[in-house]
C-alpha cells in the first residue's frame, strides 16, 4: 500500500496547534493505555497468523467505536521503509511496531494503526493494543478524559484481557494494572543552561517519574527535550498517577520559568548571542544535520519564549520540529534522500520557513 | 592634543576605496622606503632632545615638499592611547611608534606622522623617516612611482644619510641600500581552505620573499590576510624588487584562484554552507570577539569573491575590516571601551552595515 497522508485526519498531527496551556514549554501531553485481547497470545508469543487474525479484529471493531468513527487505518507491515520513519516521525508508531530498529529489517506482521485527530491506536506492537492521546501543551486532565473515552468505547466492542485484582493484564508486568503511561514533552533549554537539570531529573525519579528523549524509551535527549512519565502502573488509580505527574510537571515548568528568569537576568547578552547566532544559522546554513538542528531549534523556541524574536507562533516551531526530520524531507521531495541530500534539504526547509515568518526586532 | 579624524584627508584611509586591479584578493599595495637624516643618530640611539630637533625639522619642511603639501601633521607621543591606537589600526604608525607594545606605555618621544591621501611619513621610528605610500588593490608600480616622488620632492629638502657605495644607511643593516620594502596584503582563504598555504608560503621565501600577518611584523595571521613583501633590500634597485614581488603575488593570485576553483567545483556545498554560516553569524550574532570577526569577515569577503552574496562593495569589505576594530568602535562611541563593551560595539556595528548593504539571493 502507498500510504497516503492526506487521508490521516490532520496528518496525524493535530497537536501540533500548539494551543493548550503552557504550549511554549510544553509541546504535547500524552495518555497511552495498553490493552489485550482475551483468548489471544500476547503479540510477542503470538504466531503470525493468530497476529493477523487480531489485526482484522480491531479494523473490524473500529467502526463501531464513536471515537474511531473518521479514523484512517494503517497496515505499517504493507508499507515501504519511508512510510514507516514517516510514522515514527510523527510519534504515530514506535520504532518498534515501524520495525525501524535495525536497519533493513520489515515491521512486523499485523503491525498497524488506527489515527484520528488527537487520537491513535498501535496494534500487534508489544501489547495487541497501545491507545494513544496526544494534546497540545499541557493538559493531561483532557488527553485522561479523552483516552478513558476511547477505552470505555472499545472495551464495549472488544473483550479486554484483564484479572480481578491486578486490573489489565499486559506483556511487561510493569504496565499491568491501568496499563497506563502518561507523559509530557518538555522543553527544559533554560535548566539545561543553568546546569540544574540533573537535579530536577533526579527528583522526577524520587517521586515515581522517569524521563526518556524525544523518541521515547532508549532514545537520546536531543534539542532539550524530554519526555516525562509515571513508571509504575500497578496499584494506583489512573487519576492518581495522572494527578501526581500533573504536579511534578507542574514544578518543572516553574524551574524551568525560573531558570530562564536567571539567565536573562545574569547573563541577558550571552543568551541573546548564543540565541541570535542559532537564529542566524537555522536562517542561511546550507547543510543542516539533524542533531544540529534539534539543538539550533532548541534555541530558537527559547528566542521565542524570551520575546526575543515574534512572528514564529509555537505552531511553526512544532512544524519545523517534525517537518525538517529526514522522512518528512523525503517525503516532501518524493523521493528517498540520502543523508547528505537531507541535510541539504531540511536547511532548505527550514531558512524558508524563517524566511517567511520570523519578524526581527527593529 | 585631540587627534580630529576630519583633519586628515580621507582619514588615512584612501587605500579603503577598492577600486585598483585585483582588488578583491589585494586589499592593498604598499612601498615604504626607510631614509635618514645626515648629521642625527638614529632614533634608538637619540637622545630626547635631537628627536624633537628631528621631528620639528621634518615638520617644518613638509609644508615645503609638493606631495606634503595638504598633509596633516600628528605629533603621536601627544596623543591619547585610544588616539595612538586608532593610528594603528589604520596601519598609519607601526605598533612600536604608537608606544603600543606594553599595557601603560608611553608613544617614544618625537614620535609623529604625516598623512595625505595615499601618503604617510612616519618620524622617529626606527628610522627618522618611513615614507610609506599605499594604493588601494593590486597596484605595486604606481605605489613606487608615487614614492620614488615624494622620496626626491623629500631628498631636496633634508639631507638623508646615505652612503655612495651602499646607498642609504638604516638603523637596521637588512633595510641598508634601497631602504624598500614593497609589499601587498592579501587575502588567501582559498589556499588556506585546501591546505596550499603551506606551500605557497614556503615558496615565497625561495623567491627572498617572506609574509606576515595584518598587523605587520611579529602579528599573527589573522582572517586569512597575509602580507607578502620582500626580505632583501641590498645590492639591488627599487624597481627589480618590486618588479620581483609583483612577479611572484600575480603567480600567488592565480594559485589563489585556482584553489578558488577547486572549492566551487569539488565541495561546492560545504563552502555555500560555511560562508552563509559566517553571514548568519555576522548579520545576529550580539556579541563578537575581534579575532571571531576577522575570521568571519575573510568568509564574507570569500562568499562576494564567489558570487554568493551582493551588494556588498570591497569598499565596505574593507571598511568592516578597519571599523570594527576595538580603538574605531571606542572613537565611534565616543569613550575607551572595554573588551566586552567593544564586543557588542563590534556585533551591532556589523549587523547594521550588513542589514543595509548585503543582498540575499531570491
Amino acid at each position: 500500500m502507498t500510504l497516503d497522508l492526506s487521508l490521516l485526519p490532520d496528518g496525524g498531527l493535530h497537536w501540533l496547534i500548539g494551543s493548550g496551556e503552557h504550549a511554549g514549554i510544553v509541546l504535547s501531553s500524552r495518555i497511552r493505555l495498553a490493552r489485550n485481547l482475551a483468548g489471544f497470545a500476547f503479540p510477542t508469543r503470538a504466531r503470525e497468523g493468530e497476529r493477523l487474525r487480531i489485526v482484522h479484529q480491531v479494523r473490524a471493531t473500529a467502526a463501531k467505536v464513536p471515537s474511531l468513527r473518521d479514523a484512517a487505518f494503517v497496515r505499517v507491515d504493507e508499507c515501504t521503509p519511508l512510510e514507516r520513519r514517516l510514522l515514527h516521525e510523527r510519534h504515530l508508531v514506535s520504532r518498534e511496531l515501524a520495525g525501524l530498529e535495525r536497519p533493513g529489517a520489515d515491521a512486523p506482521t499485523g503491525a498497524g494503526v488506527l489515527v484520528t485527530g488527537d487520537v491513535g491506536v498501535m496494534v500487534n506492537e508489544e501489547d495487541h493494543l497501545r491507545l494513544q492521546v496526544f494534546r497540545s501543551g499541557f493538559d493531561i486532565p483532557g488527553a485522561l478524559r479523552q483516552a478513558e473515552q476511547l477505552d470505555r468505547e472499545m472495551a464495549a466492542a472488544l473483550p479486554f484481557a484483564a484479572h480481578p485484582e491486578f486490573g489489565f493484564l499486559t506483556a511487561c508486568p510493569t504496565n499491568t494494572g491501568t496499563g497506563l503511561r502518561a507523559s509530557v514533552l518538555i522543553h527544559l533549554p533554560g535548566l539545561v543552561l543553568t546546569q540544574e537539570i540533573g537535579k530536577v531529573l533526579q527528583g522526577l525519579q524520587h517521586m515515581g517519574l522517569t524521563y526518556r528523549g524525544l523518541y521515547g524509551e532508549g532514545s537520546d535527549v536531543l534539542g532539550n527535550l524530554f519526555q516525562i512519565s509515571n513508571q509504575t502502573t500497578l496499584g494506583r488509580s489512573e487519576e492518581d498517577l495522572s494527578d501526581q505527574l500533573v504536579r511534578v510537571v507542574r514544578r518543572v515548568i516553574e524551574r524551568e520559568e525560573e531558570a530562564r528568569g536567571v539567565l536573562s537576568r545574569d547573563a541577558g547578552y550571552i543568551i541573546e548571542d548564543k540565541l541570535w547566532r542559532a537564529y542566524g544559522t537555522l536562517r542561511h546554513a546550507r547543510n543542516l544535520p539533524a542533531e544540529e538542528a534539534m539543538n539550533l531549534l532548541s534555541g530558537l523556541r527559547l528566542a521565542v519564549g524570551l520575546n526575543l524574536l515574534s512572528g514564529l507562533s509555537v505552531y511553526t516551531l512544532n512544524k519545523l520540529l517534525i517537518f525538517s526530520q529526514s522522512a518528512h524531507l523525503s517525503h516532501a521531495a518524493g523521493r528517498v534522500l540520502t543523508d547528505g541530500e537531507a541535510n541539504l534539504a531540511r536547511a532548505r526547509y527550514v531558512r524558508q520557513i524563517l524566511a517567511n515568518e520570523a519578524r526581527l526586532p527593529g
